[in-house]
């Protein structure tokens, strides 16, 4: 039986950073620096730091993300190997399950309805690896945790961290390899 | 920390069967008896079997089902010693999603954004115990796995079998007494 990964929407197969960044840019006129997000919530690393929870709940916020950089080569790639499941904590803004959904179908709709879960809590998840960018759904997974990273997490160093969409095939490609 | 428990929406917290007896009389003028639902997938359960398909289809149906007797009671006596979620396989029919989720906040406000899970395929779903109705959803499950009855699954006997709610908290009170 293939080995199962679930994959986090925000912040590893939609690139919610730059999506952050641009619409401020759109709304405010000044352009954020990634290097002064480092470190910090995202709602902080932003100078109105009430900003992003209106994005968030503005309609259109998550159906517009842009995909992250790499994420549908490398999702296919792993799909030949793994059991892919997209795991979003998408019951936190109930109004974007539709979009969530929509955007799926728009970008990765080589990916079954049975591999989708939206979600709250992520602690009932029990696939054998988990790629998230936030501790909060790391912490608590039942499987191996690997972190991607996001301006936010920096700093966040117990567990194994991704940079990139090519981090993470190189380290399941050497998971793979028989010990 | 607390045991947990996934809980299935249809055939659970929600009495889909009666919706399906009801919806078909009012279209089609016909009481269906359940005695004749016994042991068929649920559209072959009706003397037009593609009522079951075109109703699940229909705006509105998953937002009016009734729920199941002794349901909402129940569940919050098992919130008390178990953490609760629910986890419907909801991704099948995606125009459910808002209906579902708005179901449970009229009927089930007191269960929290975060234990709750809508998914396809519930394999990856690692709770101690599986409540649902679906020999496709408990066959694979890494918990106890309880069948809830309902007419489609009656001649199915490989899983624990409880008939209502009253059933599901003594099955459950019973699994508490130290050995």
């Amino acid at each position: 039986m293939k080995k199962t990964i679930a994959i986090d929407m925000d912040g590893v197969l939609a690139d919610i950073e730059t999506h952050f960044i641009d619409w401020y840019e759109r709304d405010y006129g000044v352009k954020v620096n990634r290097e002064d997000m480092l470190g910090v919530l995202e709602p902080d690393g932003f100078p109105d730091k009430t900003a992003v929870k209106r994005f968030v709940y503005t309609p259109g916020f998550f159906r517009t993300i842009p995909v992250m950089p790499g994420a549908v080569e490398a999702v296919k790639k792993l799909m030949e190997t793994y059991e892919v499941y997209v795991v979003s904590a998408a019951m936190e803004f109930p109004q974007c399950l539709s979009e969530k959904q929509e955007w799926l179908q728009e970008h990765f709709p080589f990916i079954s309805w049975r591999n989708i879960v939206f979600c709250g809590d992520k602690s009932i998840i029990g696939t054998d690896y988990m790629i998230d960018d936030h501790c909060k759904n790391l912490d608590f997974c039942r499987g191996k945790a690997i972190m991607f990273t996001a301006a936010h997490n920096v700093y966040q160093n117990h567990h194994q961290r991704v940079d990139n969409w090519n981090d993470v095939l190189a380290f399941l490609t050497a998971e793979e390899v028989p010990a």
